[in-house]
Parts: C-alpha cells; structure tokens; sequence
C-alpha cells in the first residue's frame, strides 16, 4: 500500500528538525510540493536546505504541483476554506496517483507542527474518503512557531493551573476570547493586538522565528504595538513576507 | 557567567530529540535532576537513555536534588503549587551555586515543551530575582504530549479558522470552556472528560504517548469513556504511574 508521511519540520531552524523525522525523511521516495505562486523564495531555499542536510540515504525526487488560489476577498472564510481545500485536494491526489508507485512512501513537509491550522491531514482525510485512492498516513509532530516564540521569550505559555488559547487574528480582532487571560495567536494578517490596547496585557511577539532573520519584541501591549508594527511592515517590505506570532497576556481576571 | 539550558526532550521517545537539543546535550557540564521520591523509574531510565544515547561528546555530571513534597490534599492549588516552587526555588538555587563553576553549563531536561504546564521557567525567573545568583537562560522547545497525541490520532487540533483551548482536568471538571469546541486536556488525575458525556462530543485520548506503552483510544466520549477509564486504571496499577492527555472535539457550535 502507497504510504504517506506528514512531516513536521519545525518552524524555520533546520536544527529543530528531530531524529524521528530525520528517520522518516530517508525512507522517503518521492517528496510532494505546492507551489504557492509566490515570493517566498527563502522558504523554498529553508526546505531544500533541510532535505540537503538530513535526506541522505537514498534517493528521492521533489514533485511540484500548483496550489490552487484562495479566494481571500470573500467574508465567508469557512466556506472560502473548504473551497480551497476541495481544490487542493483534487491537484494533491492527481500528483498521488500519477507520481506515487503503489509500494512506495511518499512525503508532505509542513512548517511547524501539522496539528496546528494545517490544512495536510484534513486535505489528505479528503481524498481518502472518496475512496478512490488508497494510502496510508503517519504523522510526524514538529516544533511548533508556539513553542519556539515561548522558548525564545524563555516564557511558559500558561499561568500556574490556567488555561491557553490558541486562535486566530481574525477571530481576536472580534473580541477578547471569553474565560482566558493567556491568548496565542496565529494567522494574524491584521495585527490584532491593536484590538486590545485598553487591556493592561503584555505581549511576546516573534516573526520568522527560529531563522537568522528572527524578530522578538515584548512589553506591555499598549506600549510596544506600535513599535511591533513598525518593525512588522518595515520587515514585510523588506523581505516581501512575513510569518509571525504571540502571545497575550494579561494578569489573572 | 553560569548559563542553564532548559531543554525539552520531546514526550517520550528519545527519537523526538530535536538536533539543537542533541548540540544543547553536548554542551553541559552539569545535568540537575529533581528526584520525586517516586517509582517512576521508567521515566530516570529513559533520561538516562537520552543522555547515552546522544550526549556523547563531552564529560558531564548529574547532581541529583530532593523534589520537596507538594501539599495535594490543600483546595488552595495555586497557593499550594506557588509555597511548593518557593521550596523547589530553594534546592535549585543551591544546586547551582554548589555544583556548577562560574563558567559552566547546567541543564534541565524537561518532558515534552519546557513552555507547557512546566514550572521550570518560573522557578528559575524566582531564583533569578532574588538577586544572589546570576546566570543566564536559553529554552530549547521540545515535542509536546499534545503534538504527539495529534500525530498519533493523525488529527489536527483545530477545526477550520477556529480556537484551541488548552486547559487542566481541574477546569474542565468544573464547566466545558466557553466559547470553543476543541479542548485539549493535560494534568487530569480525575478523567474530567466523564463530566462532560452529554456533549456530542469526540474524544482522543493517549497515555505514555512516544513509548512503547502507548495507549491509544478515540470515539464518541459518551461510548468510548468507560473503555478509557478501564484501560487507565489498569495501566496505572500495572505500571505505577500514568501520563495522559486529550482533546476533547464537537461539531462548531
């Protein structure tokens, strides 16, 4: 049976890369990529660099199918979503069929760790419930952009028996989540942290975390956030993309 | 100056070691280790095996402190928890200043994410503050449990564009969250998930998750509890000892 590995890489730090996925990057045959159409060059370059160093083995071959646009102008983003990754599932599982023998392994790297909003495994759940296509799939966890931004910081993510969420830019913008006073956020095109300047919270901000171009701000949110988005259009322009995170926190409500 | 490395070695299986922790390992010269006066000798083993098995390149030492006991009987956890760090503050601040040379390097392993319901961090920021003993810190970001229960249940931990709460059996024995649907739970000694049978809501449930004992069950909760909690009392008297962590999932509500 064809075998598909979901690997998690890390989020940007070839060192973060883990001997269990080390291991599963050489029994690899054939590595799939969606090219996103865009500028990240230096990602690409990072994901070479990573099947470079630790891919050594035996030999394998990169294949290269494109990713379909999303539609990012609608206000139905669920829907906008599901769109997507029906597409997506559909160039996934022609590249499946077409470059996968039925004996080999094949391999999606996901940046960070594929549990955390990830669409692989739900792409993956996709194509195997049409039936049509049979693999099997094993997931290797990754260091997550949460647990570097946290190391960085030299932070726990939560308070002593608290709770933690991890959500989205679009969703903190709307409100401060109900019965939490530690917030991760993730997916933030919007920097909404400027939301919450009336909360006497701190924030631990990091963008391209764990790479040599690493930026790592902190102090109470409505001090440093202007200064945090600066620093974050100012590298945007600079290098053309940007892929940050944080964590809010305010004392114990 | 004293420099502490405080770095996560993944949930369970020494192949989640990440290659900065392998050169982390490499560069210490004293490992501290806080003996619970418990039977978890699987745990001392397994450290142990990481410490074999990778730090090869230089001559250690590991300085063995007591754990002092924590009062669990108290209903005042946080009170309990913050007196027990003070205390654990208290034996660590004189592992340091005794065993480890001005110009040396001292480590503490941590399981799973030093950034997750750790208190490592915490009690070195106490000693720290204190004023009498300087050093310098730097986190290595582990594998979490959580990572691993999601790559073993090949599940992501988020529903599209939707939040995550991480959160303790304590809490969620107490009420479901508000305003999620996806609850992950880590520190739960009383299967807080049978208070919530009601929800139609799906369970992922994993114990010594990364070992060769891994326990792995998942289901509609109010099916699969019961097998859950069997399988877990058992293990726990078989074994002596139990970890286990969850994600508790319903539809979006």
């Amino acid at each position: 049976m064809r075998e598909i590995l979901v690997i998690g890489v890390g989020a940007g730090d070839p060192e973060q890369v883990t001997m269990q996925a080390v291991s599963a990057l050489n029994r690899v045959d054939v590595f799939f990529v969606l090219d996103k159409g865009e500028v990240k060059q230096e990602l690409v370059d990072l994901r070479s660099e990573i099947l470079r160093r630790y891919a050594t083995s035996k030999e394998y071959r990169v294949v290269v199918g494109r990713d379909p646009e999303r539609d990012r102008t609608t206000p139905a983003y669920v829907e906008a979503v599901d769109d997507w990754r029906r597409r997506r599932a559909d160039v996934i599982a022609e590249l499946i069929a077409g470059d996968l023998g039925e004996d080999q392994v094949g391999a999606f790297l996901v940046w960070g760790d594929p549990s955390l909003y990830d669409s692989t495994l739900a792409i993956l759940d996709d194509i195997a419930a049409r039936g049509d296509l049979a693999f099997e799939v094993e997931v290797i966890p990754g260091i997550s952009s949460v647990s570097t931004l946290a190391a960085r910081h030299r932070i726990g993510l939560n308070q002593v028996g608290r709770p933690i969420q991890i959500t989205t830019g679009r969703r903190l913008a709307a409100e401060w989540p109900d019965g939490v006073d530690d917030v991760v956020v993730m997916l933030d095109a919007q920097t909404a942290f400027t939301h919450h300047l009336d909360q006497d919270a701190h924030i631990y901000w990091g963008a391209y975390l764990g790479t040599p171009d690493e930026l790592l701000i902190s102090g109470p949110v409505h001090e440093v956030a202007a200064e945090i988005e600066k620093t974050r259009t100012e590298a945007r322009e600079r290098k053309g993309w940007i892929m940050d995170t944080y964590l809010l926190r305010r004392p114990k409500s």
